[in-house]
């Protein structure tokens, strides 16, 4: 079966408070898609975190010691880096120009994931305002899924996607950090290969293999793409988490 | 644009020495695919291992005094280590049941990407039989292109991709061992956002993206879809190099 990966054309900003189901709905009844049963709606985190009001004003920001002294070490601004440890569990590596944390989320990523391309805000200086991910991605996940299956009375996934870099490759590839309705990862153990072995690969990364399909689709700069219909996901929908795809810390060689 | 992955169907076992252009064309020939200049196929690296002739069978290594120290901490089949050692630069990391090393190709990953499902020889037991990856997936990518060019008189895109397991993250996706006529990543240092501001991502792992939705494509059990042909692949086609892709290890953080 083909997988297509089609954006949502005519996309407008999204503003804190927005409805995003709803524009959504809006957009895609002015296109030529036509959604159904089984299909997968992937986000950009950007608009799931600006719906949700997550912009902050970095002159608000008061840096603790601890801030200035991660600050020295990665020639950041201390109130950026405080911003980045109010978001986190742990620091994995400070270097100069790097930061490297856990999020409260649960996934290992720079920054805490706050963004500073494509911001803005009314009020201020464009270049104070920093935008965080979404409080509880996977609840924002779950809240957009249930709009849209009872606007199109259809079964649906949704993946909240960002873009990360890798520990030993170049290049950011979009990974998920939250959804609902679609397996996060999908359990292989026991099935035999085509020549009757079981399997030595158990478990395949399905939701962050689709996520970085759609992120290819979405672009990174100027694009504006940023919700993608997917039709075709091969595996069967159930209700995943965030939380399956995240290794524990205790099977982590590379902390 | 939409992105658009089809497996090519019909696609038959791969032996030592065979053709993969031939066997894709003459796949494709007997399917509704049309390919088209700017299409980019993506092939699994067992087709192109298979067809290089590199299946090893365990009984002939003999392991070094390294690979029964290293056996002894992975758990792992002393012949087997060898296999890896031989494949491989460095080891990073060795303990029980798992082996990340460093491929002479440049990437991280398990076991030297060394696989054991899906592999079949004529001779003896079939559990002896082992696949190392191909000798220069460049190289291999490179040939390939050439070849379904020539047929089809179009400019294409060639990916060889694996399955890798992540530092942090459950679940394998995948990613690229070799490529030709596509670029590894794409570098947007520069371009504005939606807003003027100067990105703050600056290259995109776009041949690691496309890898990984096209192994989404092809599953990994008993699928048999070893090829899948793209098309609205979003960025301008160049000649790309697996070394853009791989981070240089002065730059690496988390080894």
């Amino acid at each position: 079966m083909t997988l297509l990966l089609t954006p949502v054309p005519n996309f407008p900003l999204v503003n804190a408070g927005d409805d995003l189901a709803g524009i959504i709905v809006h957009s895609v009844n002015s296109s030529d898609l036509h959604p159904k049963d089984g299909d997968i709606w992937i986000l950009a985190q950007k608009i799931v975190s600006k719906a949700e009001n997550r912009l902050v004003n970095i002159n608000r920001i008061i840096p603790s010691a601890r801030a200035f002294e991660i600050a020295n070490k990665t020639k950041k601004d201390p109130r950026f880096v405080e911003l980045v440890l109010s978001e986190s569990s742990k620091v994995l590596r400070a270097s100069p120009g790097t930061l490297i944390v856990e999020h409260h989320c649960g996934f290992i990523c720079a920054n805490a994931g706050i963004d500073h391309s494509n911001v803005m805000s009314d009020e201020g200086n464009p270049d104070d305002w920093f935008l965080l991910l979404p409080e509880n991605p996977d609840a924002s996940a779950y809240r957009i899924r249930c709009d849209l299956e009872e606007a199109y009375k259809c079964r649906f996934g949704v993946l909240i996607i960002d873009s990360h870099g890798r520990a030993w490759r170049n290049g950011t590839v979009g990974i998920t950090i939250g959804l609902s309705g679609l397996p996060g990862v999908v359990d292989l153990r026991g099935r035999p290969d085509m020549f009757g072995y079981r399997l030595q690969i158990t478990q395949i990364g399905a939701a962050d293999e689709l996520a970085a399909a759609a992120s290819l689709v979405m672009g990174q700069a100027d694009e504006g793409k940023p919700v993608v219909l997917a039709r075709g996901f091969p595996y069967a929908l159930r209700d995943g988490k965030l939380d399956e795809i995240l290794r524990p810390e205790e099977n982590d060689l590379f902390r």
